[in-house]
């Protein structure tokens, strides 16, 4: 239930981070009303990313304590300040961390969804009104993160940088368009435009390379090698849609590259159309890039490598076809294209439910960031009280 | 004039790397009759290029001695195997080291020019038919380079490595389009694609690099900077259309990718849209990579570094939209695009004859080895006798 206080700082429960590499803290905080081009969010359901877990750990250089970590989440707005016009309280919305304003020159060059608009504030942990924070516990200034923020009852973000969403879509499942599944389906569908009949190798079989797999499927590719260091993700990654799983253990010392051009080899030339990075190892997208077909190959890097750390290859496997890019949110325009995600989620085109494999309360956060990474866990998502 | 001794072996002239490192000698060899599929062809003009030196040093893995060198040269149809029906005696053409079948896995995906065909011969010495050579020397065998070696005033070339030409044009300017000024056009033109408005940074002022502002220019660029270490190059790269120049020593230890996001700034994001490696400078390659404007920028790779070494960069470059990309002979379809590009001279849409600053008779050769690293030298044209 979304309660009016529009004006009025609001006390809620929100998971604060009061240091690197700390458990978080459940505690009472103050959130005030939301300035001029900005939009209070009651947060229903919120997922845990690796990106949160990067910041907690202290290693990701933006990371700004305390701060009020989170930034896949889906809930109602609650009150609008001055301007703002796209959204009403009552609307359905998914925050996004990456804003897109239509209007500024990384927006209106149409080539790519990274609007610059107001990273500078959300990099620094502040609102670009007046370059402070909304958030406060006991009269100390709590940071925002990623501009969403959403380990928290109610939260303040910018318009530019919320989705409206159908009302009818259930906010504890269409938190994960906010990043990881919207990441995985993006990569595939605009930054690598797979076409039908492709070949496809993915590297990490979590929710980031799933998505991808689910994103092959639809594009039809006709092989989908998903690679994994552990077998237990092979049964789950075949029914999203591998039609070959292969963990490297399995191979000694050889390149995997080695033996995934080997497995696509035809008339003496082999390797794979696309191949995508989710995981964030330096030298699996090495293994990535040099898994692509020559003269044509494309890798595309989605994982987050740990800070300084460096890719590298021979230059001869550029020179020879094969291109190495990048995905950031899938290259989807975030307020623009998280409501059609929600759409073909609900005619069914796309999976989500079946990435939540743990549900929690706010007060188990800490247990949500150790399921993380435990065995077979996806997502885990978070319900607010 | 070309003398018809179809069916018999001809005696002539040619450079012959006996060893890896050593002078060439300008001895007489053999050349026998093209065999099916072949095409015997009179030189009448070769430049030298760095991938002659560099095979000639020792480096290349590939390279096997002894061997006719060369690879960018124009010449006329001696006379033709079994089967040949794209060319005939008498015939103008371009050998080129890149075949072009049109039927292989590689030619049909219309998405490379790296046929492969014939790749696996040429890449060891031989022609197809009978994995044999065509040249000897007193019954020596003598082997076959990048399937030319038009350091011979006879050479046997496969038919779908040969482009026939419009016999109006001049052969000793002509023979610079089978390598290095079809690269830098085609890397723009191909590779990048590069729009009208666009930005862009060359790297190395070279016979490639000065192709790439030729192409650059033809695109509609509006701003092309010219990146050198040798202050003496910019002149000329100004009158080729570079609109700024930039020396890296100017700018001590600051990185130069850094000076030129400072030089493109725009709303607080720099960065050019493309950018050319002309050099074979792996640390180079990452500058122009880093130089790229985040979101979109893409860096086309042409150098050849030395054998083994590596590049490198972040992996956060690439997730921010950059893309790293290589180009070889400028993605042309040898036998198909290079007669075009000889149209294009001929109406004086693009430059040739400006890159042609030494030109030597034959034996003479290992002066022109040497000319191609001196001061200002950009093409050094052999004429055959
Ligand atoms: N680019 C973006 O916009 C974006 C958005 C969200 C997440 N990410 C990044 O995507 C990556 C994947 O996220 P996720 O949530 O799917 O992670 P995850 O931890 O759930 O999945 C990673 C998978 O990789 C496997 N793995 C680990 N090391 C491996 C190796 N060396 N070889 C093969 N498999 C290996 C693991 O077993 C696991 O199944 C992370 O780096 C995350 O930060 C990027
Ligand atoms: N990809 C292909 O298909 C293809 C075809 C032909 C040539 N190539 C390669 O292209 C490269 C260029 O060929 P070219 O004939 O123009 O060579 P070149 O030697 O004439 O030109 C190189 C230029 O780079 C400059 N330079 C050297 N080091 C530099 C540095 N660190 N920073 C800035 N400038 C520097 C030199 O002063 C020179 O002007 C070579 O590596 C060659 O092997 C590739
Ligand atoms: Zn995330
Ligand atoms: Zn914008
Ligand atoms: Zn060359
Ligand atoms: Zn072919």
């Amino acid at each position: 239930m979304v309660q009016d206080r529009t004006g009025k700082p609001i006390e809620c429960k929100a998971a604060v981070a009061w240091e690197a590499n700390k458990p978080l803290e459940v505690c009472k905080v103050t959130v005030d009303p939301p300035g001029p081009g900005e939009v209070r969010v009651k947060i229903e359901a919120t997922a845990l990313c690796h990106t949160d877990k990067y910041t907690l750990s202290g290693e990701d250089p933006e990371g700004k304590f305390p701060c009020i970590l989170g930034h896949e989440a889906a809930g109602i707005v609650e009150s609008v300040g001055e301007g703002v016009k796209s959204v009403a309280p009552g609307d359905h919305v998914v925050p996004c961390y990456q804003a897109f304003c239509g209007e500024c020159r990384m927006c209106t060059s149409k080539k790519t969804n990274l609007c610059s608009k107001i990273r500078k504030y959300t990099g620094s942990g502040v609102m670009a009104s007046d370059e402070k924070s909304r958030f406060s516990c006991n009269g100390k200034t709590i940071w925002h993160f990623m501009g969403t923020s959403t380990f928290s009852e109610y939260t303040v973000v910018h318009e530019v940088s919320v989705a409206k969403i159908d009302k009818s879509a259930p906010l504890d499942k269409a938190c994960l368009l906010g990043c990881g599944v919207s990441t995985g389906l993006g990569a595939v569908l605009n930054t690598a435009k797979c076409e039908e009949g492709c070949t496809a190798a993915v590297f990490g079989l979590g929710t980031v390379g799933l998505a991808c797999v689910d994103g092959l499927r639809l594009a039809g590719a006709k092989r989908i090698i998903g690679v994994d260091l552990d077998n237990n993700k092979f049964e789950r990654a075949k029914d999203w849609g591998c039609t070959d799983t292969i963990n490297p253990k399995d191979f000694g010392d050889r390149p995997i590259q080695e033996v995934i051009v080997e497995m696509t080899n035809e008339d003496g030339v082999g390797g794979v159309d696309y191949s995508f990075e989710c995981i964030g190892n330096v030298g699996v997208m090495r293994s990535a890039l040099e898994c692509c077909h020559k003269g044509w190959g494309e890798c595309v890097v989605l994982g987050v490598a740990g800070s300084g750390q460096e890719i590298s290859t021979r230059p001869f496997q550029l020179v020879t076809g094969r291109v190495w890019r990048g995905s950031a949110f899938g290259g989807y325009r975030s307020r623009i294209d998280v409501p059609k995600l929600v759409e073909r989620y609900m005619n069914k085109e796309i999976r989500v439910d079946e990435y939540v494999t743990d549900v929690m309360g706010l007060d188990d956060i800490n247990k949500a960031f150790k399921a993380m990474t435990d065995g077979l866990c996806l997502r885990c998502v978070v319900l607010m009280p």
